[in-house]
């Protein structure tokens, strides 16, 4: 992950390839992840069906849950370092004040994601 | 499910029969309500796939969670409700000091359950 | 605890001296978390005071978070413990009708207050 | 805010001026949000002293529970501007590769602060 930002910060051409090819292997993870979660949530209806006791539904409900947390997290991670590269080039090649306000957009934007998060 | 809670109480069979009715009335409603939250996470899926901007993956993520966790309360207040029944029933047939115990196991069993769901 | 709740079945008079007995108990513990909240919360002032390194400040604050859900989970407990006794005690003395009302109001009320723990 | 962040980006010395100008009116700000939270907890300790409705209690907890998160989302806000400025100021000056470096580190530290955040 290192590698990818610090591609996307190069001013050359190769940042967005890098960016790119990083953006790739994390979509297969984040696709592996969810099929993974999808299954879960088809397990809470066989577990329904099939009349299993209530305190064993939570735990299923609590792992699927937690799955769900965990994706996004991984996600907001690459959110704020891509915007974090993406808006200190903008900073860097527009001016300060313009960049300025780039960044506190998508700051403020990414803050109301994580409040909705921690609302859930 | 004020009469189902209240049927379950009935010493006569005719109780068991209201459970198990309720309970099934309540069966489509979770499967109808996990099916939903299934067609979310392929949602999500698609949304990955589709590089759709990331925040508004995580606004679906935080959808998604808030479905489990309705699913989730719902599910803990049927127990809540079927697990006093019954151990009320218990308490009053097999004396004070079994019932008061049995009622002890259940209700540290569910605030387990529930802490499991805060800590997600 | 599984003293105090099968106490609480008694119907003589000396299960209301063993729930009071174990409450006052509990009172103390929970007024001594209480309290260590409380230090928490000034040593947060006294971070942010110091201008102490904001990640640092965070950690403070979700050690607090977890220490005010600790003690709702306790407090929970207990209620559902105590709810689940007296609810039990009116449904075997006034009949079965008004006692599963009763069980369902107690149980609906404190499922709400699960989804407000939740929500935050 | 904006002023903040964008003063942050300047080059010259006056950026470091308007950031602690802008950190001392929210520092008034987070002890005022502390205090009020302080006293909530005080609250709780007196309405355990006084055997108040256990579920009222709940309320408390869960309203104090929010004071907090509030809190918290307004200081990571901050930190996500402030680490994003400095972050940036960093990778033009001292090149990108260290520069991507340092903002994947700080994006790190976030993220896991924000897990935290979750999980309590």
């Amino acid at each position: 992950m290192t590698t990818t930002g610090a591609g996307a910060m190069t001013p050359s051409g190769s940042g967005v390839q890098a960016t790119t090819h990083g953006y790739h292997k994390q979509k297969d993870e984040h696709l592996k992840r969810l099929r993974r979660i999808e299954g879960q949530i088809r397990g809470l209806q066989r577990m329904v069906d099939e009349d299993t006791y209530c305190i064993d539904i939570l735990t299923q409900v609590s792992a699927s849950t937690k799955g769900l947390q965990s994706f996004a997290l991984q996600l907001l991670e690459e959110h704020l370092r891509h915007c974090v590269a993406t808006a200190a080039i903008e900073s860097s090649t527009q001016g300060a004040v313009k960049g300025g306000a780039e960044i506190d957009a998508k700051v403020e934007e990414a803050t109301q994601a994580i409040a909705r998060l921690l609302r859930t």
